[in-house]
């Protein structure tokens, strides 16, 4: 089960408090032995709460609760196990959700419908929520509003390394700030990412202006990367807004007064997604694919996405090789419009193929250099349209199938 | 390059010489050295042709050839070079595959237009057709009607097995013969797959019908495979008809006299299907996925590819994990109607998941065996609807890291 940590992997940022988030974890042995299995957080009052999840047919139980506490659009409590999604756990695992939202709405003193539930893990199995139950009265009683690389940790589970991201942000000139912490690793594409992604703020803002802004930001950071093709069924993205800043009201519309906040949350959704991407199963990659002159920004994002998940550009990334031609392949396969004779392929910045033929005599050199880096940039440029999309994804390597070919033993 | 022999691997069958058919391979050392890289084939005078091609919008230059040539209905000669696909190859590409046909013509006397080309290797570099050429009329002299495993093992890549089917049936008494041979192995998925198929009969049939034939038997057979969900530049499916055989006139429509050839044929086409993917790249283990219970039978096919094509799914097979959680996710990820609580997988005929959750205390046992097994079956009903299909595909393995991580070294 242990990986080596991700060649890609980032540190952990500073992560100071915010106001009206209380946060801590535990080990309730749900799965895993020895290590924190359970993270809680405690909303202010007044929390407004969003939320973007998976487009999964086979959703997990904890994201039929979700969905349906949304609609209040306010939260007082988080709860997040991992080790056992709870999905595909028939009548039980619903009851298991509620159970687990019941008995955190008993200790924070809020209802049952304000509390948040994810699950993350193995698919299946019936969530041993006693076991939840016992412990969350010493986690809640342990709550501090400084322990978020625990709560990061706790959440993870074939992540090698926990993710976060924070900035901070003006509105009407008082200070605010943004935290996310996130886990991802395989099952990872959109819409959205295999993650779980957690983002609080101490701004006050309305559930509904909440939501818009959520949404805009996802189309442009977890519904833009992809590690293996595979959508999971727990995908949940909830940012919590506990209003505890002291900031000038902010009109339902948003407006200019957001466009610092909203700047700021789109760089942590951004920069969580990406942290996902290089903590991808087995990446020692991470492969950013650049799709310009397509006749849309949404044929654009296809064909960038064909080329993100096909096993033979990954494989020749993994492999060091500048071979452009599986890159075309993948161009054609996307079923979207594109003209052989016009298409143009980069790797690191070198034009090795323009308007359907290779370019003769181009400088190989500073390619191979490129692709021995951690970092890869493929640029596709069809030549159709003004239509653009980025993406990014990770390397297919030994190591994936080391991971997933054991994953439950 | 060289890999061991697929475990999946199945015998060449004996090949009987078909009327009107002589072929033969010869080592043009167009990449390979050391092998046959080249393969032709001459056809009796009165050959009616019926042809398949990728879908993929960046195809190779042969492929623009043969669907200008298939016009005409009338085929001469075949030749194949294995090494270069010359694909991505600008105008050179095209002027490339015209003089190969002219060669070819002016050693069979007939017209270019009724020579057909087909080139399966590398992606985007020139072909060096003056190779090919200087080679050729030497292979011609050659031709024979017994050297089917020198063609068949001509036109391999990283296959690891030459690959040929055939079957005999009657047509209004008379006994007619059918016989094909393909190489694929990676670049594997519908429509096409990654492949090259060559199929000959002596039956006499006009070539619109044969290629009613041939596209119906396709559905049934290369469109349902899939190695690693990318689709070549190059897949050819050519079929061609001799009219050598001594049989009554079949009318323009075909009809009940032809039951038995379509059944043969679709016999040929469907082992040649199976034999590319038990020769995919690494793999170790035959997959069938049978979805049924689905809105339409197309609906059906997309949710056993989005299986089929999961590195999720096909990595548990390879680590013989009956981990059917992942079948629920790659079910949902589909974007096909599907009702988690209605949803039924079984693996090895054993039924693990019911009705939207495990089945209690179901017998692992078998379901353990079966999965050590070179055969595995997935059954997944939706139970929605009447609709169904069969996909195969193989499990993702290190070996197809291996091959892949490396192909042009």
């Amino acid at each position: 089960m242990a990986h080596a940590v991700s060649p890609l992997a980032l540190p952990l940022p500073a992560l100071p408090p915010i106001g009206g988030v209380r946060l801590g974890a535990a080990a309730a042995g749900i799965r895993y032995v020895g290590r924190d299995d359970l993270m809680m957080v405690e909303l202010a009052r007044g929390t407004t709460v969003a939320g973007v999840f998976t487009n999964n047919k086979c959703p997990g139980a904890p994201i039929d609760w979700c969905r349906g506490a949304l609609k209040g659009g306010k939260a007082r409590a988080l709860v997040v196990n991992a080790g056992n999604s709870n999905v595909f756990t028939g009548r039980a695992g619903a009851e298991a959700v509620k159970a687990s939202a019941e008995a955190a709405a008993r200790l924070v003193g809020c209802r049952a419908r304000e509390v948040f539930i994810a699950s993350t893990g193995v698919i299946g199995q019936r969530l041993p929520v006693e076991k939840l139950e016992a412990a969350l009265p010493a986690l809640h009683a342990s709550l501090s509003d400084e322990a978020w690389e625990r709560a990061a940790r706790a959440i993870m589970t074939t992540d090698t390394f926990p993710k976060a991201a924070t900035r901070t942000a003006e509105i009407g000139g008082a200070e605010v700030r943004i935290t996310g912490i996130a886990k991802g690793s395989g099952m990872i594409a959109p819409d959205m990412a295999t993650m779980l992604a957690f983002v609080f703020t101490d701004a006050k803002l309305p559930a509904p202006l909440l939501q818009r802004l959520l949404s805009r930001g996802v189309a442009r950071s977890f519904n833009c990367i992809t590690v293996d093709s595979d959508t999971s069924t727990s995908d949940t993205l909830l940012l919590f807004a506990t209003g505890a800043a002291a900031h000038p009201r902010v009109p339902a519309e948003g407006g200019p007064i957001l466009r610092g906040f909203r700047a700021a949350l789109e760089a942590v959704l951004h920069e969580l997604a990406l942290l996902v991407v290089r903590d991808g199963e087995g990446a020692q990659k991470l492969i950013k694919v650049s799709v310009r002159g397509a006749v849309s920004a949404r044929s654009a994002r296809r064909v960038a996405l064909s080329i993100a998940n096909s096993p033979l550009v990954k494989t020749a990334i993994a492999g060091e090789d500048a071979n452009w031609g599986r890159i075309v392949m993948a161009v054609g396969k996307a079923g979207e419009p594109a003209d052989r004779d016009r298409l143009s392929v980069a790797i690191g910045g070198v034009w090795m193929a323009r308007n359907g033929a290779v370019v003769e005599g181009y400088d190989e050199r500073p390619v191979v250099a490129h692709l021995k880096g951690h970092e890869v940039e493929i640029t596709v440029d069809l030549g159709l349209g003004r239509g653009e999309a980025t993406v990014w994804t990770c390397d297919l390597t030994h190591a994936y199938i080391d991971i997933n070919g054991s994953y439950r033993s």
